[in-house]
Order: C-alpha cells, then sequence, then structure tokens
C-alpha cells in the first residue's frame, strides 16, 4: 500500500462530508517576527501590545491573514493537491482573534459539487472553519477549486451550487470583544485618515514596491505549512519556476496597503478574490486600493471599510481589466474584504 | 597575539580530554517558527501543544534535529574547522526533549586518535553531549573527523580507535517521560499508517521536492551559531560556490519523510549517517526511506522504527550505490536513525 | 486629499519640534531567532539566559542593535524619506537594555538645522529617543541627514549647528544595572582574551566573510520596520540594484567581529559612524576592528572598551582611507562605539 499522499480527486469528495484537516500548530510570537520580516507590516494594532489594549483588547492579537494562510495551509493536501485552479473565495469572516500560544485545527465541508462538461474535471466548493483550542470558531470561509477526475468513468455527482453571498453586510461581521477605538491614537498608527475621510469610490496608489525572492516566499508558504509541490520545486513546471503561493501576495499588498490606509487595522470579512494572474520570483509587487463601502458598527468608535484591493507587478494603478472583461496580465490579484477603522 | 580562534589542529587533541564549548543558547518559540519556515516540517508532535499534551508530554517540545543542530554547531570552533572531512556519526542518543525556554551548553571528550598514514591528517573521534540547564544530557552523539595536522612534525599519538556499535538496539533508547501513543489521533497526525502497517524492507518514496536557496541554508546554519567558513563566504572555494551544511539537508530530508511517514514523530537514535555528496544552491533536494528494524518499547502504544532516510537531488528514488560500492552522485545524506511512532 | 506619506522635506522641519514616529512595537523572543539567523551573531550574553543571570542580569536581552534597529526603522517615515544622504551618528546611549515583551517607541527632536548654499538641499539634525512602555528611554542618539527642498522658493531657515561631543568619555556611558563581571566564564564566552589583554591602537581581523543575500537584507530590514524603498524595490534604482541597509552592515560587522571580540558583550555607546560606500547583494561582508580607548567602569569587573569597527567587501585588512583622506572603495562602514567587557 503507498504511503504517500496522492491527494483526492474530484470523485472522491461527497457532498456533505466534513474533511478534519491534519497536523494542529501552536502559533506563538515567533510566527508574528517572521511575518513582519516577511512582509513590511506596520499596523499599529498587530505590532504593540499597548497599541492593543488601549484598543481594548487583552494585547496584540497576530495578524488576521495569519489566521487565514494557517487554516488555509492545512486544508492542502486535502483540497487542493489536485487542483487545477483555485477558483473563487466567499463569505470569510474573522470571528474570534488569533492570540499568541493558540493552537489552530480546521477542517472543511463539502458545500458544493458540479462536473464539468469535459468529464475531466469538476468544481469542489468548500466551507473550511479553523478553531482554536477552546474550540471557538477563529474563521471560516467558502473556497472552491477545480480538481480533475482520477477516475474518468466515476458517475458524475449530482450538481449541488451553493448559493454564495456576492457580499457580506456589516451586520454579517463579528467586530472582536472589546474594541473601542474612541481612545485611538493616528499619530501612533502612523496615518491621520479616519474613516470619515474616505469617500466611496475613493482610489488610493499604496506607491512603494517589493521585488520578490524565491527564499522569501518559500518561507512564508512553509511557515503556514501548505506543501504544495508548485511553490517549492523548481523542477516540477516545465519553465523551471516555482509559482508563487497567491497568500504570499495577499499578504504582501495588504502590508503595502499600510501607506493610504494605516488604520484599516484589522480584516473581519472577506467577499471574494481571484487570484488573476501567476507571480513569480523577481516580479516587483505594488498594490492599489479602492473604497466600496463604509458602515458604522455597534462597537465604540470602530467603523468597518469595505475594500478592493488590487496587487500587480507593473502596469498603471487603478488599471484593472481589458475590454474583453479579462483580467489585464500585470494584474496579480483583485480582493474585496472588510476592516475596521475608527470612525 | 592573535585573538581570533584558528582552530585545532589533529596534535592539539589528547585522548579523554573534555573540551567545554562556548556560547550557550536558550531556545524558545522563536526558533520553532523559523525551524517551520525553513523545513517543510508537519510532524504533530513538533507543532501543536495540545497534540503533544494527548500524547502524555507536558507540552511540545521543539523539533529534535533542533537539539542536535544546537548541539554540533557550538563544537564546530573546537573540532571541525581545520577538519578536512566529516566521517561519521553513531550511538546518538536523543535522551530528553528539548522544552521552549531551555539553555543548551555542550562539551565533547575525545574518544579516539588515529595519525593517517601520510602524516598530514588524522582522525578524532570526540563524544559530544549536549546538555539543558538541570545538567540533564538531552542528546549524546559520537561523530568522527578528519583533522589536518599543524605541525607535521609533532609525534603521532597513540592510536585508539573506539569501539562503537553499529547500531544502537531498542534497548538502548530512551522514550521521553510520560509518552503515550494509547489515545494517537491518526487523522490529526496526517496519515493512517501505524508501525504495524510498515514491513521491513519497505521502501518509500516521499515524493516531494524542495529546491535549495542560499538565504535559506545560510540562515538555518547561522541559527545553530554553526559559523564554518564554508557555508558562507562565496569566496572561500575556488569555484565559489557555498557548501551547505549537512545538517540542512538532514533536517530537508527529514521533514520531506512525513509524506509517508508521517507519524514517525520523535527521533530518538542515530545509528549512523554519511554526507555522501555536497549540495548547493539550486539542487532540489528529494528523499526516500527504508523499513530497516521494528521494535515495542515499554511506553504504552509506543513503537520504535529504525529507518535509513536517503536525500538525493534527482536519480531515481531507491538507488544508492553503484556496482563499487561508493555512493552514486546524486545522494547526498545516507542516515540511519530510531523514531517512535504508534504501534 | 492624498492619503499616503510623501515624507518630509527641509522646509517642513522647525528648530526644538518633537516627532513622535508611527508605529509602536512589541519585541519578544521571535525576534531574538530572528536576529541570530540573520546575523552570525555569538555574544553569549544576548544568547543565553543563564550566561545573563551569571552576570547578574534578571535574563539575557535582546542585542543592543535590535534597540538602534527598532528606534532607528520608525524615524525613516519621518526624517529619511527624501534623505539624500545620511552624514551622521553621535551621542548614541544604551541606557536600559531591551526585554523580551517590551514594547518600544521613538521620537525625535530637531536640534539643528542648516540649508546648504546650493538652495536645493539642507541638513536636518535630531536627537533620537526610543522609549520603552515604562516610559524609561532605552537609547538615544543623534543623527544627521542631508534632505531635499520640496519648495525651493521656502526662505532658510536660521543656521543652527548642535555642539556634539566627538567621542563619549567613560564617564557618559550608563552600565545595565546590576551587571558583575566578576564570576565570568572566558570558556562558556568563547575566548579567553580580556580587557587587559588588548592594547589601544590594537588591530584585529575578524577573518571571517559572508556572501549577502537580497532575502536576508530585506527580511532584516523589514523586521524593525524600515520601509525605505530604495531597499526593497528593484525597480526604483536605474542600475536595478537594491540598496542595503546600513543597520544591516553594523549588524553583520558588529556580529564577524565575534572571532576575536567575543568578550565586547554590549554596546553601550555610539560615538561616531560613517556609511562608506553603499553595498548590493552578492557582496562578500568581512571586518577589522581597531582598539580606540579602555576605561574602567563603576560596575565589578566591567570595562569599557572603544572600538573603531570597519566593514569591507574585499580589499586588504586594516586599509581605510586613501592617500585624498577619502574612504577606499571597498570599505563599507566605519564605526566608532563602546563595548562593555571583563576587565
Amino acid at each position: 500500500m503507498a504511503k504517500t499522499n496522492p491527494g483526492r480527486f474530484f470523485e472522491d469528495y461527497t457532498l456533505g462530508e466534513v474533511i478534519r484537516h491534519a497536523v494542529p500548530r501552536t502559533i506563538k510570537m515567533g510566527e508574528r517576527a517572521l511575518y513582519h520580516a516577511l512582509y513590511p507590516a506596520r499596523h499599529a494594532l498587530h505590532s504593540s501590545d499597548q497599541f492593543a489594549q488601549d484598543c481594548g483588547l487583552p494585547f496584540s492579537p497576530l495578524d488576521d491573514l495569519v489566521t487565514f494562510h494557517t487554516v488555509f495551509g492545512k486544508t492542502v493536501p486535502d483540497v487542493s493537491l489536485n487542483a487545477v485552479a483555485n477558483l473563487g473565495y466567499a463569505e470569510g469572516r474573522w470571528l474570534t482573534p488569533l492570540w499568541p500560544g493558540d493552537t489552530i485545527t480546521s477542517e472543511s465541508e463539502v458545500i458544493g459539487l458540479k462536473q464539468n462538461s469535459n468529464g475531466k474535471t469538476g468544481v469542489v466548493w468548500v466551507r473550511t472553519r479553523g478553531l482554536n483550542q477552546h474550540d471557538e470558531t477563529v474563521i471560516d470561509y467558502v473556497r472552491w477549486v477545480m480538481v480533475r477526475k482520477g477516475d474518468l468513468d466515476a458517475p458524475a455527482p449530482d450538481t449541488v451550487v451553493p448559493d454564495l453571498k456576492p457580499a457580506l453586510g456589516v451586520e454579517d461581521l463579528t467586530i472582536p470583544k472589546g474594541l473601542d477605538f474612541t481612545g485611538y491614537d493616528t499619530t501612533l498608527a502612523g496615518e491621520p485618515h479616519r474613516m470619515a475621510d474616505y469617500e466611496i469610490g475613493e482610489q488610493i496608489d499604496h506607491v512603494d514596491g517589493v521585488t520578490i525572492e524565491e527564499a522569501e516566499h518559500m518561507m512564508a508558504t512553509r511557515l503556514w505549512q501548505n506543501t504544495a509541490k508548485v511553490h517549492f520545486d523548481a523542477t516540477f513546471r516545465e519553465d523551471g519556476k516555482r509559482l508563487i503561493y497567491g497568500g504570499h501576495i495577499i499578504s504582501m499588498a495588504r502590508a503595502l496597503s499600510f501607506n493610504g490606509l494605516a488604520n484599516a487595522q484589522m480584516i473581519v470579512g472577506l467577499n471574494g478574490g481571484a487570484h488573476a494572474n501567476p507571480c513569480f520570483a523577481g516580479d516587483t509587487v505594488r498594490a492599489w486600493s479602492e473604497v466600496l463601502d463604509k458602515a458604522e458598527t455597534s462597537a465604540p468608535g470602530v467603523g468597518a471599510i469595505r475594500l478592493r484591493l488590487v496587487a500587480t507587478r507593473g502596469g498603471a494603478p487603478f488599471t484593472l481589466k481589458g475590454g474583453d472583461g479579462k483580467y489585464l496580465p500585470h494584474v496579480l490579484l483583485d480582493l474585496d474584504y472588510w476592516a475596521l477603522m475608527p470612525v
């Protein structure tokens, strides 16, 4: 019997099945230090215990994307080892901050299946939940991927396409317990702009760029125990290039967005996202944002801002799609998320 | 008086001498995070406090190879600065897990000396011990190296070749206090295979590959305060290449072996090892294993499995030596170790 | 209104103004592990809690240069974003060790202004202070930079050039509370040489070299939240090279100086420093030191040694300036500092 994991094929998924993913992980301050070394991350709430305490939290939580990457990485051996494409995200909610010392496990429920007309692949929708050691959900999100069939003769399952929200409403967001921005210090945070200073439709060029290195994206990807071959093995693709984990671009772009959105402190919702084009070492990543929506929340002084975050490798800022409706070749990422900032 | 360390030459070693190595080191969770960033390490016992507690330990210990590298690194200035070759390992035993917060020192006793017939070099055998802050031995192992003579006229010492076991028996192994695999969760650990599922002689291709980067092997090697010039200085060798620390390959291969040996959780014995060929940045490292032996232990549910771990850079899996009995050029490492896994 | 930080121009500084820098940072053991991975740092006091306790400290503080880099990094957006040149340092004093868990903020007072005769640039002197969460000063130092004018028509300020000491005296240095070297263990520290073994004027070639990688210098620079574009964006300079943060060279040279100055445990004073030439990935950095002064201190067994630390990329050791008084092209750094060592 072969001992290594061949990954699941399309016919191996059953609607309603819950897959418990392997390798629980205790996350502490070492991961935070690495996050600061790998990305130009400066949001004060994720940098300083004192700042977090002044915002009503017991101490500084890990960056919200650490939660996402840790939970996502665990799903790779069960969900995306034989995936052809990562098609989308929806209904992502951060429900509890990730505190240093927490141990994270994750599990995914199969919520949709649709065999493609070519009979060779199918689309699998999973709702993935990350849990901490208190069995609290730290994050849940829907992701769908195109997966190869292993046995082309396996019967097609009944088609079930889940009904997903195009975007979360502010009422769907969970505000971390105790969060209070009434005493928020914009000088320490790095910029004076509060939510009231942003207008819906406003676009921000984040100006800075980072040239990507193999060693950095591999360290980042390994840190979340994501083991997809294509990120690490230069002999895997015919062109000898290692494809960069899409989450590396998400974190890079989000960190770059500090310059112009320093006060968008915490990510609490993921409405959708597309990895528009692949990224390779040597590319210089830049980012721009667009304000999609704004709303008040029930927490004191805390507003919610909905942002489009676009990562590029060259090209003019604020360009996204061509006349054909397709992403331009220099666009790497188009992410739609909710963040919390002082009103 | 020259202030820098010239290293020891063959004639500087005396049988029975104990060398206390410099620079004690406190290891915490930062080193663990880096270990996870530098290697695709996923063994659950070294990843999760909860998993470790479910196995009877107080919390998750550092990877067993962190113990080895930390202790080994300290010996470099005293043992291998003028070494021509690292010839072998034997009788390596992990006696106490390395817990976050422990401070490690190390010392080596010279247990063998043999001048080579060329009169220019000699072989030095040392038994190295790593100690924690409670003066408990965390690891001990024998290593022998070929060292240059500094003064060719220095008299040859009496030849003493230590009597070393070709392999430890299961009775030589120390099981961490409290370890209990009766409630072991194979789903969380990542694979269903228990010791009973492996047969002696079975070979496992670990499938995955990692292309090596200069920045990564240098960070890993520095992390253990190993300062051998050849790993860091591109002007040191005539070919301008930095030789990769053999321990980097050990850790890489061991981490890759998760895919097929996810339940071989802890390393407790090192029977022998050869760094068969040098490795350089750009090489893509793969690994395969062979089951050499299996045994029960006195700890509940805990078996011991003896494994050959081979690292390669290309070449077919399961190839090792040529007709001449020499390692094939694509073989990097041939390691023989004992690990603990659920029976 | 543009949301991103354009940086300050020369006319934006006012004498006596205090600038509070953004993004407080909690530093723990993760940053220490990364420091050990990025630099060949081996000073025992910064490596081992036990060693530090044997020297009278509660536990091992972060490397003194971590304090410097963390505080310096915060000043970049306010002081050096539009700087043309980093001209010098003076009167740097480490006043309190940086303990794991401390949260650091920083602020700078403008203490000097001088418009250049070309009318296009000016020199700004700032005294920067780093503070911990108890409002204790951990470090203060003076730095001066040449900054572009944004509006060439802005009136020149009154010229004020601060009166700075060419070097601190031993009486200006602060010895960490409790520090006691009377039971100092030179074997554990790695070298036998005490302060009495060094002579004023003595020069030490630190022998080892490290070839610099893009991934490493970028991780180091990001770790201190230093975001100057020129270090990260390969498209920023016309030659496509990323300029290495000068502080990376300081830390590399200081770590290399262990080999010959292992007992110069703590940095307590910075008398001056020049980044003589730029450094790029691929350069192999070496270091040499010269003993400039020695003095006893009031702490038991603790001496102060004043050292010149020179970093180079090739060239003969102990060469520094040409006949024209200018730094030779292979010289990267010329630093003048005080360290504490056993008498």
